[in-house]
């Protein structure tokens, strides 16, 4: 029952969803908490597709509870909002990212940095506060939090501005915290997947020189024509890497593989700062020597909290930048995960 | 001939130096350079001793030239300067650290970062302007030019301060330039020898919590009651190593040989920095999620410019802070490189 003493019934949801590691998705009936006073009840119109579901159907991070139904990038119609809910109102385009809940007490989440509480809770793969599971965005409808649902602004389209949510957020992110984003300033970009083409175009939004560094030479063209990057540093070629070192002020680094540091390293000029933003499974080589004869850093930045999401989506939406998308249907889920396994897709 | 129309002769000297990796040092007599208009000539009254100078004196970082005079830690008495040198005269206490020369001329140097200059001149094992080598301070004089002399602040003692001149600097410019200096916030120093003791004394005149980590637990003693560090975390013991989980804000690492960068970084809060001011002959093991998911960076820093050099100095005396030295007198030289050697010093 909420404050206006109407029931509110437990609901019905679909979802697509993973019993085991052997990572097959399949349509799951579940239900759905009951609207609560903060919470807010959407239909999922679009949800993006990202390598964090491949690494959780396959329980690579260990913490895998399965029916998983992986997926963190909603955009949705509000359908229902609660009593206490005033900032969104049926019918209502909205978003919903990587997190639905968080302690909402201590100074991390009074910084809004919701994504680095301990309490934090995930889209999918958590407990919600109810104790159910969080069951993510192949679901046709989601109830969350209204703390934790976004203004999706009005120019964004809802298919690509989706992988915003979490991609342009783990991007954007680190660049704002770290001072990446002076006017000017030579960015380097490592790996074009879903987060580096949105790195790319944040990067030039921001008036820096993007360079896109990677060890495949059929990206070049991607980078240059379509994505508008200044220059391609193609990694695997010693005598290209040779050329840009000690040109660049920051590296985004979105390789999720085990990889060298100190090539990268060596691509920073004095003060240069390189930020990682996937989680390889295995520690890298750290050189110190980089570090200390030339002041650089090496660190690390995780998602976005809840106020700095809605701030990119904005910016987006003011710079006119969305995800370069494919579009499918959840009917195909299965094949788009085995796609992406084999990184048979784009971004 | 300088400017006034005086002959300034090439001037004799004696230093203590090695001539091979065999790291003895003996008394060997060279010409200095003869005093420029822009340089200063000085009798040195006393110089540091370093880990460093090992280093140098066994080649490990491959490019000693010998005959070698490792130092870089001088107090001397001005006895001679050049014609468009005003901010010296004769009689004058002055400092000379770790750089006697660089390009003075491009961005780096405009902006007194002389440390990280490409032309960079070290006090000893370099080539000086005028293609002789410089000699450093195990010798009785030397002549330097005047940008890369330092005003030494009437209340700093000439012995206990001259290791300011390199140690010092090496600790208080990346806490100035990675902003570890928020009163109330709390700094672990790892290893407490040269650089770390006198970390710890700049800390607490910061108003940081002090924390000692060190795998030698006779180091507790000396941390708490001599340098009033604050706690004291033996690194070696798993259970006290967690103890301090989650509980710092900054580390300055100070550590010359390999180690775990793991069990330190877990001692760091969100957002915490590590900064390393040594240099360990071979890579670390670098894990990528505690920097991803506690947006944590590993940074490093190398002495610092002749700006900030003056103004640690100037800090410094403000603040009463000294080293912690033993004084010994240049015949025994050898002896206390053996020591050194064999980790039987303080700091």
């Amino acid at each position: 029952m909420d404050k206006r003493g109407e029931y509110v019934q437990a609901q019905k949801a679909l979802v697509w969803a993973a019993r085991d590691p052997f990572r097959i998705l399949s349509p799951f009936h579940f239900s759905c908490r009951v609207n609560g006073d903060d919470d807010v009840t959407m239909k999922v119109l679009y949800c993006g597709v990202c390598h964090s579901d491949l690494h959780s159907l396959k329980n690579e991070w260990g913490f895998t509870k399965y029916h998983i139904l992986p997926r963190h990038e909603i955009v949705g119609l509000v359908t229902a909002v609660g009593s206490s809910v005033h900032k969104f109102k049926v019918g209502d385009r909205v978003g919903v990212g990587v997190i639905v809940g968080s302690c909402q007490t201590y100074d991390i989440c009074e910084q809004s940095l919701e994504n680095y509480c301990p309490k934090m809770k995930f889209t999918y793969n958590s407990t919600d506060h109810d104790g159910t599971n969080t069951y993510g965005d192949y679901s046709n409808m989601i109830v969350v939090h209204q703390h934790f649902v976004l203004q999706f602004p009005e120019n964004l389209p809802s298919d690509a501005g989706a992988p915003l949510l979490c991609a342009g957020i783990t991007v954007y992110s680190p660049m704002k915290y770290y001072g990446m984003t002076e006017p000017g300033k030579h960015l380097g970009v490592v790996g074009l997947g879903g987060l580096g083409h949105i790195a790319v175009k944040i990067g030039k939004a921001f008036g820096l020189k993007v360079t896109v560094i990677s060890t495949s030479p059929k990206k070049e063209n991607e980078a240059i024509k379509k994505l508008c990057a200044d220059t391609f540093v193609l990694s695997s070629d010693p005598t290209k890497l040779k050329a840009a070192v000690n040109t660049m002020d920051y590296i985004i680094d979105t390789i999720v593989v085990v990889y060298l540091l100190a090539p990268l390293l060596s691509l920073l000029k004095l003060d240069g700062k390189l930020v990682a933003v996937e989680l390889p499974e295995k520690p890298l080589e750290l050189p110190i020597s980089p570090l200390v004869l030339g002041r650089k850093f090496v660190g690390g930045s995780c998602i976005g909290g809840m106020k700095e999401t809605q701030e990119m989506l904005d910016f987006r939406a003011k710079n006119n930048i969305s995800a370069d998308i494919e579009l499918i249907s959840v009917d195909n889920i299965n094949m788009a995960m085995e796609r992406l396994a084999k990184s048979d897709v784009k971004y």
